[in-house]
């Protein structure tokens, strides 16, 4: 079966392809563990032939209109001749539910687009299982030949950190709101954006421009520590709605593209990604095969409860469990 | 050993008191297994005897003046009556060394005081062994008859997030600068302080007057999410090297005990800093057994090889070491 979805996913065309892709998804976000051994060796077959796409990060609050933005950019670039993925880290959507009719209609002509791969986001629980399996189904998608991949986050918790953390250029969509900034700033979503998008700037040019000033010296603070760019973070103002700056926006993530490539910070980027999302599996690995050990549960209750009452430190508590854990 | 241990730190004077405290230190700061069983036994023992103090943190940058800060206030606390002891989070005191006569010399009026105790950063390395060891410090301090427990910090790193983790109420000390409040909240600092203290005052008044204005505006914003404050954090200014302030900030901090006790809040706080506490412990040690574990060992360089080179995706190389750990 897996050779044929390789081939089907590589060289299939039309809806050849879409199918051994929609195939391939489920698979990776099966729970059976025959079907993860399989995804693994579907993976290792096409990694190969992933990593050709730009991956861009999409992210902003509900109302900012990332969804207009992201039809008008895909429709765009699809003009231009490419093939456009947008995947979305949604950690809150297996509550929500339904998201997969919310992106298909909030997307409505994307969707329908040929050329175009709209996937919501798994609803699989925790945000670090969820950014998973977004990062495994981008690579299929780079392996089925999309060249742009774009993935979007509502910015529940943590799920701009994820974003920034699987894409090439991680981009803020702000509205022109004093105090907006400040919030990016304060949940350190701020310091991630390699560029600011100011929406809805044709509804308040004077808040848009104000807006734009104070996010400009914000981002030039944070660049002045830490390491030395190649690329400044910038702040462009459009309006998604009127389609007005798309093309400005795709020349600022071409220069963008342009100049990391030239360092060779992209390539270095993406490896340092990749390590660390090694090392956070692990670690959600070995949380998981803590908890579920016999022994830790039959100690944890109790110990939790020394520990909350004060009969035990919370040290000693610690090094109990891990010298119980297998024994 | 043990009990003589414990009956000088509960009811031994003067010297006698303050010899157990330096050996049970020494004890917990010891890496010999053997040590840390007799330091678990000794933390057992002495838990019920500890808690009775208040606990203050203390963060600022280096040259916002916390040891004149803290050592006026200290001398300020023992004239009405208290112990004082004051502990350290410096993660960074392994590398440039000498900080035990460091925070001597800096408090030269304290640290002869019969009734404060001083006692520098551990220098264990990982934030988190630093970390750990002052909590344990701090326990045994409160067994000993501190009622007044100061944990001071300059802020590298996590460091912050881990003293306010461990105590009571979280002090910010800021200079009179523009930006440097602007730093504090993109490191996110800023949300966890109770209050904030505007030091040297008296140099720029009307600086330290914008600052405190910009502060509290920011706090404002931050406090409009998240909980219900029963607490709003404050800004004060004051002049640490004139002695100004320094009752008016312990006004302050018994305000913030008072409202904080009446609303349980303070046992809920340390309820919930124990088991933070106690999984940040798990988590380490985990992470310590997976890396010493010899298959992992064995295979890790190769993987990790392989993941930066684009031969096997993150996801499946996690798995594969997870797999191989104790087989």
């Amino acid at each position: 079966m897996l050779p044929s979805m390789v081939e089907a996913l590589l060289r299939g065309e039309g809806a050849v392809q879409r199918r051994a892709l929609a195939k391939a998804i489920t698979l990776l976000e099966s729970t059976l563990p025959d079907h993860r051994a399989q995804a693994d060796e579907l993976l290792t077959a096409l990694l190969p032939h992933s990593g050709k796409s730009l991956r861009i990060g999409i992210s902003g609050v509900p109302g900012v209109g990332k969804s207009t933005f992201i039809e008008t950019l895909g429709l765009h670039l699809i003009g231009l001749g490419h093939r456009v993925a947008v995947l979305a880290v949604d950690p809150s959507s297996s509550v929500s539910g339904g998201s997969i009719l919310g992106d298909k209609t909030r997307m409505e002509k994307l969707s329908v687009n040929e050329r175009a791969f709209i996937r919501p986001s798994p609803s699989s629980g925790t945000l670090g299982g969820v950014a998973e399996k977004t990062r495994e189904t981008m690579l299929i998608c780079e392996a089925a030949g999309y060249d742009i991949v774009i993935v979007e986050t509502v910015g529940v918790g943590q799920s701009e950190t994820a974003v920034a953390g699987m894409t090439d250029m991680f981009v803020l969509m702000q509205l022109p709101n004093a105090g907006d900034d400040l919030q990016a700033i304060k949940k350190g979503v701020m310091e991630l954006a390699d560029l600011v998008v100011i929406n809805k700037a044709d509804i308040d040019e004077d808040a848009a421009t104000r807006a734009r000033a104070q996010i400009t010296s914000a981002l030039r603070i944070f660049s002045q520590q830490g390491r030395a760019l190649v690329w400044a973070p910038k702040v462009i103002q459009l309006s998604a709605l009127q389609g007005d700056g798309v093309q400005r926006f795709w020349d600022e993530v071409l220069a963008f593209r342009n100049s990391q490539q030239a360092a060779g910070e992209l390539a270095a980027r993406r490896q340092h990604q990749a390590l660390a999302w090694m090392w956070e599996r692990i670690e959600t690995g070995l949380k998981q095969a803590f908890r579920e050990d016999a022994q830790v549960k039959a100690l944890l209750p109790g110990l939790v409860k020394d520990v909350e009452q004060g009969r035990i430190a919370a040290s000693t508590a610690a090094r109990r469990l891990l010298d119980a854990q297998g024994n």
